[in-house]
């Protein structure tokens, strides 16, 4: 019997998503649990098992009938051992093994990888990314993640932490990062960037839209809203944010060369706010013969990327492994 | 009979070098000739052709009974097809076809590759970059170079054009470059820069050694001799040319995850001034877990590693088209 289930686990600063995937890549059905229920590596193994369960149940089948289980944890990963290094934000994750403890009691096979790279996978192979060779994926969030695609493989370079495009310095006098330097690109796009730009603007500007804004929370979606609405003050957040992506991609352009760069997470629901200066900078930026190489496109798996970059990733290791 | 001899052509700026190199991958005699004697496509083709054909008669044999020739050309190459698409800072090649031109006047298999990916490739298996599995190749001069191994082969990307470090920018509102941009990490540690740097060190510290040096004309040479002299202006030079390299091999660290960094070129000759300061923003720039999978080192095939890069380039390209 052909196994055509697979789950796809989606390790979010805030929520786990929990969903059963088909063998056509598509989220049948998935399940929520808020990450801080699911702390600590033994209740997240935990966590995962009971939902996982409870996910094949569902459909008649029992976990060790399923093809497998992806997970993709916000952090470096040993994939081949299947152990999380460390967690982005989260403390007491260090060396965490996490497939072993997984394909035990699933008694399926597991894979334990660095979100991004997932994200970048799951669009490569069944998203926006289909058919490139060439291709480097985005996340834009709180943290600003990538993966890399290099002559139709995944590359994960010398210790598996490749693609860090979020730390990518693109100006040593800039802002403060989260990993304690200044000037990286997730410290000028990722979330914490967009809200101080929002307020600068605000204070700057004092729109009428903003006004109402601010009462409610400030958040990279209100931001967008704004704009929207045609508030002068959100889009010039959304200028500034297009220029700072735009200088990273073009930099990923002239070294890399790719033929397709794939955006996706929350803050590319902006997309149409960011995009027109991001391309513009790119078009200034990189160099010709590259730049003509390159399509700049938004990901097609939307919120559901997380998911089934997770069990596609399962299915291209299984496939690997096999060779 | 195996064929033990190939010919290296090293198209510089100022001179093109061209070399037999030995089945061992060492230089056993080269001929220079002036590159503005050869800066037409027609007179690149004969005068290749003369000097090789003169040193292979030197060792009593005929062009056509080496194993090859390889060519580095400072600029984009189509290598499928032998094509020249620019080169930089000689006006007049414009997809410029040189391979077929060689192979029918010389009969013996070429290859025309970019410089910097030859010189990647020649430090990778013939000298400091042995054994690396992930290797960015960096060429400091003029222009600053780069080349990519991903997983154990040379990373091209989509339209031949990957590993362009030169043009990563570092600073948004940094120095003008060649290219027209700002900031490009070029525009801060290429010839010119490092001049800029000294002229303003010499201004701001008139130093004795420096007005000493003024009477000669300025280059990288002279600002390594003085630091060497013990002056403190020229030795900040120095620092503010490894602030800028680290920043941009941070980068490369963070994105690729090499095991290996190996830097060459003409200016890698003042490394013992500008290596603290660049390993030091490397540690503090680059994120922990890739850092310490890197080494940065000096090249080891010095001035011949144009020549031996090209010839080593064409053992490759040979290996893996009888695959």
């Amino acid at each position: 019997m052909r196994r055509t289930w697979t789950v796809g686990v989606d390790f979010g600063g805030t929520n786990v998503k929990i969903g059963l995937v088909t063998a056509t890549a598509r989220v049948h059905r998935t399940l929520v649990v808020a990450s801080k229920d699911v702390a600590t590596p033994t209740a997240f193994i935990n966590g995962i098992c009971d939902v996982v369960n409870s996910l094949a149940r569902s459909i008649g089948i029992r976990a060790s009938q399923l093809r497998g289980v992806g997970v993709g944890a916000p952090g470096p990963v040993d994939v081949t051992h299947g152990i999380v290094h460390s967690l982005v934000n989260v403390p007491g994750w260090r060396q965490v093994s996490l497939r072993r403890p997984l394909e035990r009691r699933l008694r399926c096979p597991c894979l334990i990888d660095n979100d991004a790279n997932l994200f970048t996978i799951g669009e490569w192979r069944a998203g926006a990314g289909r058919g490139a060779r060439a291709l480097v994926g985005l996340t834009l969030g709180t943290g600003v993640g990538g993966g890399l695609v290099c002559d139709g493989a995944l590359y994960r370079g010398a210790s598996g932490s490749a693609g860090e495009v979020g730390h990518m310095v693109i100006h040593p006098q800039g802002w403060r990062c989260g990993c304690g330097r200044r000037g990286c690109l997730e410290a000028h796009i990722g979330t914490r960037a967009i809200l101080r730009l929002a307020r600068e603007a605000v204070r700057r500007h004092r729109a009428a839209l903003w006004a109402l804004a601010q009462r409610a929370q400030l958040t990279p979606e209100l931001v967008s809203r704004a704009a929207e609405q045609g508030d002068a003050s959100a889009r010039t957040v959304w200028v500034a944010v297009g220029r700072s992506l735009g200088i990273g991609l073009a930099n990923l352009v002239n070294l890399l060369n790719p033929d397709r760069i794939v955006i996706g997470g929350g803050v590319a629901q902006a997309w149409r706010w960011f995009a027109p200066t991001m391309r513009k900078t790119v078009r200034h930026e990189a160099m010709a013969i590259s730049q003509r190489a390159v399509g700049i496109v938004r990901g097609r798996l939307g919120s559901e990327a997380g998911i089934i970059g997770a069990a596609v990733g399962l299915w291209q290791e299984r496939r690997t492994a096999r060779r």
